[in-house]
């Protein structure tokens, strides 16, 4: 007997197996700014990120560095509630729209990680985008 | 002596030198839609994609398919104009702001490639965004 039709189906596993994981399992993840629609980040997510990330509704990455997951805002208090999830033509990109709490999306206490712009005329990088708190204030 | 200050120097070693390029010499590229700010696609440059689209003005990204420099729109039509581009705090991706030609980005016809959400209900990416024209069409 199929279960009712008003009872969401727990089973991930299609869905999840739609996604290319890369070699190293891994899908990239973009998150944007549901209202203001700026894009704050790229990270990662593997398997069991995605799969937290839709059960929990908050961003779970992958962390490359720390080779575990890493739930967005576990030190910061700057998690991001997932509006909507996204996946690309190709399977291998996520975009996550996102309400980022407290307004800060990079370790650097700015909004976005993207806060450099090439600058065509000093062909260098310009910082652009002040940070709104100081780091040591985030992580102290 | 050092040249006017009205000449903007063309060594963009520095500038490529900041970039964390992977192990594979890429890096992550966001392009997103300067008007509508919709996130149209993510791609990877190498270096010399990156150099070639700060030079031209139009997104050339690298095929990891083809393994070859890509000039998006070189089939299509649908160029990429640059009006910015931006690297991120850790220097692993770049985020290009772009008039996308033609308003399709995806090679299904679609205005972007982000055109399947998940659905929580049912537990399966739906489409949500239709083709604008048929790819047939585009590349026949």
């Amino acid at each position: 007997m199929n279960p009712p039709s008003d009872v969401p189906s727990t089973d991930l596993s299609t869905a999840l197996n739609t996604v290319q994981w890369n070699q190293d399992g891994l899908v990239a993840a973009i998150a944007q700014d549901a209202t203001s629609n700026k894009i704050l980040m790229m990270a990662w997510m593997n398997r069991d990120a995605l799969t937290a990330s839709i059960e929990q509704g908050e961003a779970v990455y992958w962390s490359r560095s720390k080779q575990r997951l890493w739930h967005k805002g576990e030190s910061s208090g700057h998690t991001q509630k997932i509006i909507s999830i996204r996946l690309d033509c190709d399977a291998d990109t996520v975009l996550l729209f996102v309400e980022q709490h407290g307004g800060i999306a990079c370790h650097t206490g700015r909004e976005s990680c993207m806060f450099r712009e090439f600058d065509a005329q000093s062909t260098s990088w310009i910082e652009i985008d002040s940070p709104l708190k100081d780091p040591a204030d985030i992580y102290g």
